[in-house]
């Protein structure tokens, strides 16, 4: 499923607002709509916002060729704003970069860096999923938060390429889908993914997932990620940390499946990673009706960040990391070997 | 607050379900009306059930003598058809049985006993509350769960007891209130109390209680109970559990602030208490719109059990124990001191 691609000098999404119940496309054709299609979340997903970004930026320079304006300029306010639209989303800014550096060869080189970017991004998934299905054989009973499938992806999602390539190998026996307030990625979008493969599955509270996981019903904890610093610290959608800390006490793997360029060698630990504060409505209204007490307001951190040690495995299309037993994700070119403890933090 | 009471032969309530929105009264005057509002949580929390098991019982004689009935008859009906609105909840049995030990006396002996039901669970609570300020006395940033307020007690709560007397003895700086799928006790009930009592206060989505806690910004973790095991694991709404394990990961204290008659010595462990599973639509709909992926299942479970190790304290109207510290809930007559390991289970 190509939830992000180009066509005829626009950006085509999948909006992600309107699912699951409605399959609805957006036709962007501006950099401010796909600034605006990020903010709203209509497109989402960390691999998803690296070809927004890239594409975004390509479209930018589409524009200011068409109107005859100048295309680098446009091209450096639009990469800003792009970058600008979820600070956390380590992606979205190396898709922007990615692009940036092909910016000499003008509107047509732009585009065909953010078309590759688009299938890097889809070859990258499909090699994440068989990385951590290997990593995870024998496993029949999982525990996912927020979406990190398709849908996150341009084609097949990190999270969900594992569990997809796991079913595939041999059917799974329940996949618990955290239902992921205050946006509910994991009712809406996993669920719908999962059932479109047939995939067993339940939708849960978040907060029943220690329940599940310590009571010994679920065998492995498998999410995405937005940043995974330096020394392994991984920020991932709010809620991931208390899972992790779930599966610390029942004594199951937690697995992280994120595309290489999540990793930012620049952020030394997940204390340097700025948390992004979205709006107290979203948790203080339901379907934008008031559920909260009038008057009473929130706070609405939109990730946290699981430290290393509760991390089992970080599997990228390139390598696992084992945080736990102290390996860090250094740069590949560092990395002949997985080296433990190399102190590249 | 009285939130549950006795007028000229009905049991009046606050109706729950209404609240933060609207105050109602429900005018309840046949047991039918009583296990029916117990069903839906128009009545609820660990010690409101207990008066309105009490008051349902006399309720049921009430109403056999007006009509000429067997009043003994009647009451061994309600009695089942009461405890069987809230198979988890201790309480609601207990004031149900406690009720039933007078019925010889009749309509109006049984009516004199929820009267006192009522009376001893207001004191027990203040008590409870007192004891809790005294332990957690200093703490200035707390986060709790669910609703432990006067609304789930008959006039002041046990959770919302202690935060309340604490913030009396010296001003709160935060209390962060887990929102509580899928009713959302939290936000509508509890912060509505806090509001009432200008405690600042800040409604977070459950799932956000890890990251606060591991970053450090409470300092610590107070809920109520639904039911104690002997051991001192204790039942309480999903979601307890993952605070209890970010309040161990993070060093702070869990403490548990629950009526003595919330222990149930006949059940030796947590894994001996059964767990009430709710209808699947109160996660797969918001306000009663589906917004789950259409054809996907939801598995509801509404409490979770926090094992003993992982609770620093339960204070009672009685006294302070420390689970994690190897006490166990022993019963008061054999528990002259507080018996570190009795070995009662």
């Amino acid at each position: 499923m190509r939830t992000i691609d180009w066509d005829d000098g626009a950006v085509i999404i999948v909006d992600q607002t309107a699912l699951p119940h409605e399959e609805r496309m957006l036709r962007l054709t501006t950099v401010d709509e796909v600034v605006e299609a990020i903010r709203i979340l209509a497109v989402r997903g960390a691999m998803a916002l690296g070809v927004a970004g890239a594409m975004g930026v390509a479209l930018a320079a589409r524009r200011a060729q068409e109107s005859g304006k100048d295309v680098q300029a446009a091209v450096d306010v639009a990469a800003k704003q792009l970058e600008q639209a979820r600070p956390t989303a380590v992606n979205l800014g190396w898709g922007v970069r990615t692009a940036l550096a092909a910016r000499a060869g003008g509107a047509n080189a732009l585009l065909s860096v953010a078309l590759e970017v688009r299938d890097l991004d889809s070859a990258a998934n499909k090699e994440i999923g068989r990385r951590g299905a290997e990593l995870l054989a024998g496993t029949r009973r999982l525990l996912t938060h927020c979406n990190a499938g398709a849908l996150a992806g341009a084609e097949w999602g990190t999270a969900m390429s594992a569990i997809l390539q796991l079913h595939e190998r041999a059917p799974l026996e329940m996949v618990y889908v955290c239902e992921t307030r205050p946006l509910m990625q994991g009712s809406r979008l996993t669920a719908w993914e999962l059932g479109r493969a047939d995939v067993p599955h339940r939708v849960v509270v978040d907060s029943a997932s220690a329940a599940l996981i310590v009571r010994g019903e679920v065998q492995a904890v498998v999410v995405g990620a937005d940043r995974i610093a330096a020394n392994g610290d991984t920020a991932n959608k709010i809620g991931t940390l208390g899972h992790a800390l779930a599966a610390a006490r029942g004594g199951i793997p937690f697995v992280v499946a994120a595309p290489e360029s999540t990793i930012d060698w620049d952020t030394p630990t997940g204390g340097d990673i700025a948390i992004e504060e979205r709006a107290e409505s979203e948790v203080l209204d339901l379907g934008g009706i008031r559920v909260a007490a009038p008057g009473s307001r929130a706070y609405n951190p939109a990730f946290d960040v699981t430290p290393a040690d509760l991390i089992a495995a970080i599997v990228t299309e390139r390598r696992s990391i084992r945080p736990s037993l102290g390996e860090r994700p250094l740069p590949l070119a560092l990395s002949t070997s997985h080296s433990v403890d190399g102190g590249s933090a």
